[in-house]
């Protein structure tokens, strides 16, 4: 199975970043790829007053050129994410995930909104304009079962857990660290999710630019089940392409029983609301 | 506050094992040492044969002489763990804690049994002639309250998450990981343990001998709760003696949310028995 994740800058003009993503896909034509991933808020500048501004609904254009694509470059498309607004008017960080026949595979909202003030350094408050989704997400492509969860989610080891659980081999993330956070957390946090799990991580940001007003890591990464680091990007745009075997998860899952060894009698970790 | 890391060679004479942590408690003596921790069956070769013949019950002479060095040399002593046996015979590989007045603080029986085959590596079954335990353990010293787990123990999340939500600002972690997992594993697993507690995560190993049985991977580490690595041993015998600042638990749990953006209203982790 191979996998490439496209890491691109986020330019204030919505339909040049969807155009950025169509020519990353033409290049990658006829070379075998079987998922693509972008970075989260690909194609909206990272700022609280433009996740409404830019917010469409599901079925949207950028919903529906997203879908095209996938069906297009004949590709399972985790679509980063993209601000996502519902009929009564609110606002989701949400991640669509498109079949290679355009259908809509997934929508995860993001779980756990990024209010934060690390001092020194970021201060950001996604809740002044994002509703939090409840669903933790799951599902199947032709390729694998698949989680997904976006950025801050990934701090939160329930989360990761019960997406494991549910039997998902690969773990997708679509998110935007900063630089505060980026160097002392992405590795480790995309390293040590995917080895609780057992499961393969595709860490998938988007790119640095220092005019933009909000700074991002970068460093997109492909973890293996045994907290192993694959392949990783630096902070510039790029594409990484990476092979991976789907098998390593039960190599992984049986030298250590970090799943199976599980005390189930002594505690439990159960959802209260939503679904998977 | 000041810890104290005592990372020994394990011998097969229980009495020469503690006469060392002896000597280095009066080495550390007038070093103002707030918090001694010693590592995974420090006083056992680490096979399972071993297990019940050095197995003591609550009070036995271990227990007694481990007493007496905290109140002799006025430390909380984290006495790494020891064999246990109980009443109708089952025998756990338990952890106690000390305070300075000699007092039995805590115990913890290591919760989930080290039953493991790496292909290539590894083959342990603890599960032969040890019983595991069912309480997840914090409690309070003169210090900080502290969580304790063992080993195998630290893959858990669900361990460690309910530990943090009871407010441990301090994770003790004795353990003794391989050659297989230790390079791997071991770092990783306790930084990301402290990133997502928030906590500082104390884990101590014996030191390695390639002249016992099993070899200990060494690397007794101090993380911090940002998820930084404060200082390490290599595999050798010696002594770690970090200096911390508790206050650094609000600082890490003010900039970032971790902990208190769960989303308690859509996920519950509880305990099904047993006690905190």
């Amino acid at each position: 199975m191979r996998v490439a994740q496209l890491q691109t800058h986020v330019l204030a003009d919505k339909g040049k970043n969807l155009d950025e993503v169509e020519d990353l896909l033409c290049g990658l034509d006829g070379r075998g790829v079987d998922l693509a991933c972008l970075g989260e808020m690909f194609c909206c500048p990272y700022e609280t007053p433009n996740f409404p501004t830019y917010a469409e609904p599901v079925g949207g254009p950028t919903w529906q050129r997203l879908s095209s694509m996938a069906e297009r470059h004949q590709v399972v498309l985790a679509a980063g994410s993209v601000p996502e607004v519902d009929e009564a008017g609110h606002v989701y960080n949400t991640a669509y995930v498109f079949g290679s026949d355009g259908n809509q595979l997934a929508r995860h909202r993001k779980m756990h909104l990024f209010d934060v003030e690390i001092p020194g350094g970021q201060v950001f408050h996604e809740s002044e304009t994002l509703t939090a989704g409840s669903d933790v997400t799951v599902f199947d492509t032709a390729l694998a079962r698949m989680g997904l969860c976006i950025c801050f989610d990934c701090r939160f080891p329930e989360l990761t857990r019960l997406m494991a659980l549910e039997g998902a081999q690969i773990i997708l993330v679509p998110a935007a660290f900063n630089l505060s956070t980026g160097p002392a957390h992405w590795e480790l946090l995309h390293r040590s999710n995917a080895l609780m799990s057992q499961a393969f991580v595709v860490a998938t940001s988007d790119a640095r630019d220092m005019l933009a007003s909000y700074h991002a890591w970068g460093h997109s990464m492909l973890v293996g089940p045994w907290g192993d680091v694959r392949a990783q990007l630096d902070d510039k745009p790029g594409v990484l392409v990476t092979d991976i075997d789907l098998s390593d998860t039960a190599v992984a899952r049986g030298a250590i029983p970090a799943l199976s060894a599980r005390r189930s009698d002594v505690y439990e970790l159960r959802l209260l609301k939503g679904e998977i």
